[in-house]
């Protein structure tokens, strides 16, 4: 190479935006400690910058049961009183996220365990009250998130990992859907990394028929979601989780993989993992 | 100044440590949330760098016997089981620990809130079984703390707020002592820092007569130490808390001062702020 093309090449390298993955887990995952520990093993082993995001698991609502705190329904919509606002601050903020820190430190990860209020990373609003209560809900978007502040806690050295809680930054905690933060955390860093967002759910990913685990569809892009949805082959209840995931992919997500917590170490190895949500199959 | 002295006034100041506050708070402040409002609004007025330790408080009590968990006492002496691990957990991890960073986002201080297992900030070992079990109790000192890891994240621009869990780094977490976290704290970080330790109690800071705050002594340094002792002034139950706080102070600590936390706002003002422990009066 002459000077002024390895100027360029360097020019390219600095330009290239760092990888970032961003993973969501749920209930399936947490409540079954083999399956944590696998799946905690397999993300430590990830390369790259990588954001944890856990949801609750059944473990918040024996601990409320325990404590005589009823579930609170309205109009079969759960509501977070501010007793069961206790309750998740507890066991998401402190039991489950400290315990996946604990776990990941194991495995040699330097995880820090998050809410949205700790570093101001994610600034919600309370749901306004119109014909339900919602009670102590923060609704969000990519718009909340503080990029700059997580990516200063990541470029320091540590992984987050992030409960199912944020702040109004008046001193309120609010209980948030962890499929809403994910997708907000991988939208909003996508401005500063080349950012693959997954959900980890029970099945191996979209599956032509769900009842046939090798029917996995192993890529969709937005002109293929269209076809599948005029075929009606998208199982209704996936809908909403692919039509959130090709908006993020819209908004500068690079990649949207749905996949199983079991598989996740495939993704280390180059193999195939899931179903791969992107512009260009 | 010529240019010499420049350089060299430059030097001192590059070399001169940064100043940083390490501030304990108990059950005292931590239980009443009109104390804890002001506590924190103080501690964010502070300048230079700072890290708050809370202890438990009587929430963590309360929560263990709704659940129908029995304080398990041998000896007189408090045990952790497993159960009482979970609870504390979620009390002081994420009860009290992310109401405190709630509040304190709300006052403008960028606070984060830790138990030694993120970012592997401090790592105990689990207490030996001699006579007695005590469960799941981390011990620990100052070799115990990783002083690199939390400066990389104080620099990062956050205040660290911990709660008194440390982790053992095989994934256990482990209940440990407040007062042995500020202290070890504050020591390992005087090698990168010029630091000060303050512990917040229920009373001004050392009386002559415990019964009369009017009897505050302002200053005590090793020499006065060994004559009030001689003199049998200090009341017994401050014999430990001084002994270690000189203890620290031999080790690198600056000064160590304890007071109410309610006239910590002094400190800001530069009055003088409950009794100041130090090499010289």
């Amino acid at each position: 190479m002459n000077k002024i093309d390895t100027v360029l090449a360097n020019s390219t390298q600095l330009l290239k935006k760092k990888s970032l993955h961003v993973i969501k887990i749920g209930g399936n995952v947490i409540d079954n400690s083999e399956n944590l520990y696998h799946f905690l093993k397999d993300f430590e082993g990830l390369d790259g910058y990588k954001i944890l995001v856990h949801g609750g698991g059944k473990v918040a609502t024996q601990i409320a049961e325990e404590l005589g705190i009823e579930a609170k329904l309205v109009d079969g919509r759960r509501i977070t009183d501010i007793e069961t606002l206790r309750v998740v601050t507890m066991v998401y903020g402190g039991l489950i996220n400290k315990n996946i820190v604990a776990q990941l430190q194991r495995f040699g990860n330097n995880a820090i365990g998050l809410t949205g209020a700790d570093g101001n990373f994610i600034r919600a609003k309370k749901r306004p009250v119109k014909t339900i209560d919602y009670g102590f809900v923060g609704d969000m978007d990519e718009q909340s998130i503080n990029p700059q502040n997580i990516s200063r806690l990541m470029e320091a050295g540590f992984t987050p990992v992030f409960c199912a809680l944020t702040h109004d930054g008046e001193g309120q905690l609010l209980n948030t859907n962890a499929d809403t933060i994910a997708s907000a955390l991988a939208v909003s860093l996508s401005s500063i990394y080349e950012t693959t967002l997954i959900y980890c759910f029970e099945k191996k990913g979209v599956l032509l028929d769900i009842n046939d685990e090798d029917s996995l569809i192993r890529e969709i892009d937005p002109e293929h979601y269209e076809e599948l949805k005029t075929r009606r082959i998208i199982h209704s209840g996936m809908l909403p989780k692919l039509d959130n995931a090709f908006t993020a992919i819209s908004c500068g997500v690079k990649a949207v993989i749905i996949g199983k917590s079991d598989d996740l170490g495939q993704l280390k190895n180059n193999q195939p993992f899931g179903t791969r949500l992107s512009k260009n199959a």
